[in-house]
């Protein structure tokens, strides 16, 4: 039976409010996931919270009844809890009916097989949490083999990005890295690497791909480092025909693997 | 000559920070935008803040001495002024060099020329602030003539709007609208209207796109009404291979026009 707990100075509410920031999750190795699709999808991938916090009035949702099973199955905690609370434990003003703490978890380039999808996400230092968490559901969309992070990037476990993410959190290998051990594992196997990139004449669609093909976005500010630029196979450029050049890094990722999708598929 | 404010308590200070808010912005006709690229994109398109903060260590920058000439000569007023009250009239701990203030501008249907552009952008009921300023952006970067709101969107002119543009609000022609005004101001003359939705088995590379499309993308979590979907032209639907069946609302409208941008261009 699931516990109630209605009061803030609760010591697991506090606990669970500080895994708003990166310090605490590292230190608990514990991470917020929020709302019913979100956590549904998790439950589908095999994820279950260690607690789920959820709204006396959702109670009775069937979403809801099939997660508190899950999560006491497990061995997990469920509990009842006010909207107000809920609100603190998410940061918005209109919680979602339901809040998961889950244990993070991690994979190493070891543990990517090449071989089952044709398609791998590459981001370098990306610094926002709603395009890390964007490109992940894209790399859902796309049947992305993975999203491999390399170097400093925003915290794939940060409220805002689990949220962007919609769930793809959990269903896309996330694995963070730095570009000396990408390259060397890259070219381990097969694998073009393709490079975003606004210093080309190569449009995106004019090149050729082949599969498995690792597409890299550089950071949102700076692009990548030219280094990176000429360790890549190919450059591309997405033609921008406006006042300026520039794209959102997810959007830019997401056209560019919908396009790679398309001629690795042979459509 | 610039002059200096330094306290949190001047009452300008205290108006400006009001425009955070939608209901301020409306009572003022006026809206906040930060950041040098930001505010030199409005340059070069001939919107000049009525007045513009800089922060006292950026002085000296060239791009910061031509805004500062730029307002002067506008007659709006230039202030120098402290990193902390920067922060507090943008909500960002790091803030930006510049702030602005400028005055809200609005287009109507009958302000847009069909003729100068193949591909427009339509959304309804957009929500997110983040989303609506990629959407500009993309737009900016598809060479769209315009964004075409329908509905209860989220404001334009919001503070993370403005920001996720990156300057392309001042760029590409915003109308909002009712989607009883829309259809009949679209049925007056050329324009195929492509709608965006999963309800279909329309691949959106296969379709058959023609210039002025007018692309519709429906709210980030319910997709458009059924009647929106009934007087489209074109349904199209984006593959998606994944476990969630979503994207994020600004990367289909991406990934979109530049299949649209390609089709009609006969590239």
């Amino acid at each position: 039976m699931p516990r109630e707990i209605t009061a803030y100075s609760n010591p697991l509410i506090k606990r669970v409010r500080t895994l708003r920031e990166k310090r605490h999750r590292r230190e608990e190795g514990l991470f917020l996931a929020e709302g019913l699709r979100i956590l549904t999808e998790a439950r589908e991938a095999g994820r279950i919270p260690h607690y789920l916090f959820f709204a006396r009035d959702s109670a009775a949702h069937p979403l809801v009844q099939v997660l508190v099973e899950a999560v006491e199955a497990a061995g997990g905690e469920a509990i009842e809890t006010v909207p107000d609370i809920l609100s603190k434990l998410s940061g918005k003003d209109n919680p979602q009916a339901v809040v998961g703490v889950f244990a993070e978890f991690t994979q190493t380039l070891d543990d990517l097989d090449r071989g089952t999808s044709p398609i791998w996400l590459v981001a370098e230092r990306l610094r926002d949490p709603g395009n890390l968490g964007t490109i992940l559901r894209t790399g859902d969309a796309v049947g992305a083999g993975g999203l491999i992070l390399i170097g400093e990037c925003v915290d794939p476990f940060s409220v805002e990005a689990v949220r962007a993410s919609m769930g793809a959190l959990f269903t896309v290998p996330v694995v963070q890295c730095e570009w000396d051990a990408f390259v060397p594992w890259l070219r381990r196997g097969p694998g073009q690497l393709v490079g975003l990139s606004l210093d080309t004449t190569t449009d995106y669609r004019a090149a050729a791909y082949s599969a498995p093909t690792f597409l890299l976005t550089g950071n949102e500010a700076q692009g990548m480092p030219a280094d990176y630029a000429a360790a890549c196979d190919t450059l591309v450029k997405i033609p921008m025909l406006g006042k300026a050049d520039s794209l959102n890094a997810a959007v830019a990722t997401a056209v560019m693997a919908y396009q790679v999708l398309d001629a690795v598929k042979g459509r």
